[in-house]
């Protein structure tokens, strides 16, 4: 592990107490991507760590998804997939539920983005109650195609989220860990 | 102009009919996104526009506005600021309204993304009326910088959006036209 790299990474990334509300540590990337040297590094972590992984696709939901999926997909010259809110893309798509603190929302991903031979990695800024990745995942199912592992910049070990993503058979990849909530 | 590679960046965009509505006609990149040699051309040709004109940063709207002013912002080693819906940025922000077509909306970046220093280009997929990059230059005169261009992937000259720029002194360079709404 790169373990110098990684503590840059982190000095980058901002903390803000109280947001969005009262007792949670917001994380903030802004930081991380007004620091082209650290940002890129990011990228190049991410693309030294899944370079020989047979990865096909890269899914990122948005919007910060895009912000670190997009350019590794660039460097790994695969198709990137952006995963939607509804009524963003205009083709026939694939829908899935997730659950909010208060309610629920839907991401979508076109029904022709995928194939059953597709071996996909899906990207995201921060690993939280993994939700997100959860309905993605579910989506790449229902495409019949295999996801390969989840990689985040950020992950709140104290949420759970990785070991429920684990526990789901998505193998995580975190550049860094933040304690509290 | 690389007219060979302009013509194979826009043969990817897909255009479907009567979406969102009946009558428009939806310019789609997701397709584009899922060819990586398109999408990094289009990335290569913002670069070679832009490499030596001393931008300082570079600011792209949420969703899709991430999607090429991320890895500009990238290959030219330079901070990427997000250009987001209220809510999203933990810290004190600029905010500008601008009008959609029912209602109106907002759009929001740190009051310490820029400073008076800074020479910024806005990047988005596509131009229509221009109303967001508007609002997107009216946050960078609020931080006190100076809009240096607009770059886009699609403009649709239809519309109109390239002369109301134009007549507020921000110089765009877009890759493609496609005619009609």
């Amino acid at each position: 592990m790169p373990s110098q790299s990684l503590d840059y990474i982190k000095s980058t990334i901002k903390t803000i107490p109280n947001y969005p509300k009262e007792g949670i540590l917001f994380r903030d990337i802004t930081s991380l991507l007004e620091n082209p040297e650290a940002y890129q590094l990011t990228i190049d972590l991410f693309f030294e760590h899944y370079k020989n992984r047979g990865i096909t696709k890269i899914l990122g939901a948005e919007a910060r998804g895009f912000l670190f999926g997009a350019p590794l997909a660039l460097a790994l010259k695969i198709p990137f997939i952006p995963v939607r809110k509804p009524g963003k893309l205009p083709r026939e798509t694939f829908s899935e539920e997730y659950v909010l603190e208060y309610g629920t929302d839907k991401l979508e991903i076109h029904t022709d983005a995928l194939t059953p031979e597709d071996k996909v990695l899906i990207v995201d800024d921060l690993l939280a109650t993994g939700g997100t990745v959860v309905a993605t995942s579910n989506l790449v199912k229902k495409a019949g195609a295999e996801v390969v592992g989840a990689a985040f910049v950020i992950n709140l070990p104290d949420i759970g989220g990785l070991a429920r993503l684990e526990s789901e058979g998505i193998d995580c990849y975190c550049l860094t860990d933040f304690e509290g909530h």
